[in-house]
């Protein structure tokens, strides 16, 4: 197995050597003394922390940043995203995931969970690039309930790839909402994934249409409550977005011990509401998580940012500036967004699988020096972000990533593709 | 006089040249042939677009970065922040705003206004690192009502310094607030900051409490009505905060034409309040600049971060997606906080002066490429900025800027000194 020696990084606030064996990591100690396939001295001056998993994305969507801003949902939906969507090919998706991927290393992400058409572009673009990816199998149904072929086909697609052959890449069962997925395509899902042993990763409680729908079509229950009724709503469930609960949705998350991922700015800039956080995790202690959203409707796939949004917004929110607090917003946007895809990573340890990234200390968003995930949180953005780790192979050292300029010519290709006439 | 050459840059998405001759933009052509002192060549692939004019700032508060955070304001104010404060001179507010300064240029900022103790500390730091500032004369009231000793006489160095003598920086007159500064003091201030032609610079409605004691000291009267009534409330004076303004108080602000200060991050991480963006700017079309506030409220200094705050929260608390749209909030960030404090500049145009920044456009976080504008407000970070020119001189170049690791090391050593023991 090659080995990987992290020399002299700051770890916990002290100094220290991180040995890697193949995937994982072998040993932490004070000194590690001996030879490594590779070394990378920290000289001290770089903490070591765990990289970010963005628990909802679409990929691709990095084609279309900028492409339409600043309108009413279903202008920007029906006669700009959707009609430039069409237009897509699985090359496309393929390029655009490249660029996502760009953007997400820079950025100190490892790991997205994406839903999307065409997923045999993302497979290959995550395989190619070294992340760690979930693909989901994505389903809307036509007029007569069953599943659109276009989406089948591609489905069938996915599972005939079984998501490369890194290991890195899991397939999650991803319908798209309850007002676009007929109830006996969600029953099928529910049970297919349990099944299989899948996690399922939907778009649940996201504007306040989708809630007065639900409850008007299925004897008042809510989104989250019609969810649990079709057994959807188990530990291995993601549902994104949850800008609409009421307690008892809280109560039923929290119960079933399904995830939310939490999307601030996607939120905040389509206006489709406010997730509770303070009430969900504060107080309730739902398992939340941090995700990013499509480039279209962010515009960027920072976590950094997504953390310092997050964290602001659930004060301004509650009024009160205890809540999500620094430390939480970090362990929601590394550990948790890890865990909920079952990825056993996301905390620096001995035997845990190895995803790592180097943080520049020597930087003014980084000094005062105080307190090293107050900075991350509130201060840093993707410059501080020096070196990226996944699955014990190299992605960025010292900010420099192979094929970047190819890859940025070829999603610039597709966007003149795309270009608004 | 010197000269600089900007060759090859993208100006309003044509390749252009721009020709610098001592501190004011001389020709602006597509092409421009002959010599110049020095030339920049940004290639064809980097944009030239105005840099950002910071509003509102306590810039030396860098040494407080990350010092306490989540917490009550009062607690986080008596216990840690005044505490710490007590302890800086003048040669810390030097390495504080040197540290600050450092951060504004590496993300496109060349101005800022201070509010803060011990300002020839901040001059010299502003003087030195070649960026314009406007450095306040700090008034706080003692129990008698007349100005703190300890203000008085760094006021005095302040005006002796005649704020140094690049022409760059600015005095004006900063009371703290209207709870803080008794009202002679203020009245006075009104009346030499009109006789002086200074701007004035003040904390107004930044919280309920605020509104509650100023309506029960002064006949039922609003910060800024009070304000008004004072005669401080002009075209020349800067309001920060302004997160409890009644419709009476945007129509006063609006006929006197005085400027806003809005500071979206600190507003949320402190839970002052909402700015009223949308009333107060895009229906009533008051004059609206942006600030980071300090950096132990924040906690960076980025004007990127903010514009996208102040985007996303405008739409957030209005419901509308249209509000706060990305050509109007970058135009706030740029000519609007430049013509607030009277600097002629914050567009890029022949006869201005010559601030200016290259931003880099083979970038994933510029990627897709449709809109310039639309990228710069919600997706780019600090990390698209690649060359900062402030009055005709180069501040950053690729990157790169002098003494980086001589100011981040002094302003180790102060946070050392001001340490949490």
């Amino acid at each position: 197995m090659s080995t990987l020696l992290l020399k002299n990084v700051i770890l916990d606030g002290k100094t220290a050597d991180v040995l890697v064996e193949g995937n994982r990591f072998k040993r932490i100690a004070s000194e590690i003394a001996g030879e490594a396939d590779r070394v990378i001295d920290a000289g001290g001056r770089k903490a070591l922390i765990p990289p970010f998993y963005n628990t909802h994305t679409h990929a691709a969507m990095t084609l279309l940043r900028g492409y339409a801003d600043d309108m009413e949902l279903f202008t920007w939906l029906n006669d700009y995203i959707w009609p430039a969507e069409a237009k897509l090919t699985e090359e496309d998706v393929y390029c655009g995931t490249r660029l996502a991927i760009l953007e997400m290393i820079r950025s100190g992400t490892v790991f997205f969970s994406d839903m999307y058409w065409h997923q045999r572009g993302a497979v290959r673009a995550a395989e190619e690039m070294g992340v760690r990816a979930a693909i989901g199998l994505l389903y809307l149904s036509g007029s007569d309930g069953e599943v659109l072929e276009r989406n089948r086909r591609s489905n069938e697609e996915l599972l005939a790839s079984r998501g490369g052959n890194s290991g890195r890449i899991q397939i999650t069962y991803a319908p798209h909402a309850i007002y676009t997925v007929s109830e006996p395509v969600l029953r099928r899902i529910a049970e297919e994934a349990c099944a299989n042993d899948l996690a399922i990763h939907i778009h649940a409680s996201e504007t306040s249409r989708e809630v007065e729908e639900c409850k008007a079509a299925h004897d008042g229950l809510t989104p989250i409550e019609y969810l649990d009724r079709l057994g959807i709503l188990g530990r291995r469930t993601v549902l994104a977005h949850c800008t609409h609960l009421t307690d008892h949705d809280i109560e039923l998350i929290r119960e079933r011990r399904a995830v939310i991922a939490h999307m601030p700015c996607s939120n905040m800039k389509l206006c489709s509401g406010a997730f509770r956080f303070h009430d969900a995790f504060d107080l309730a202690g739902c398992r939340v998580t941090i995700g990013t959203d499509g480039a279209s409707s962010n515009n960027n796939l920072s976590m950094l940012d997504e953390m310092k949004f997050a964290a602001l917004l659930a004060k301004h929110e509650s009024g009160l500036p205890t809540a999500a607090r620094d430390a939480d917003v970090f362990n929601l946007a590394t550990r948790c967004g890890a865990e909920a895809y079952g990825i056993d990573a996301g905390v620096i340890a001995e035997g845990k699988l190895a995803d790592a990234v180097l943080v520049k200390l020597d930087h003014p968003q980084m000094t005062g020096d105080y307190n090293l995930v107050a900075n991350l949180v509130y201060s840093a953005d993707s410059s501080v972000i020096d070196t990226v780790v996944c699955d014990g192979r190299v992605l960025m050292e010292s900010g420099r990533i192979e094929n970047e300029t190819e890859i940025l010519e070829q999603a610039r290709a597709c966007c003149r593709k795309l270009g608004r006439s």
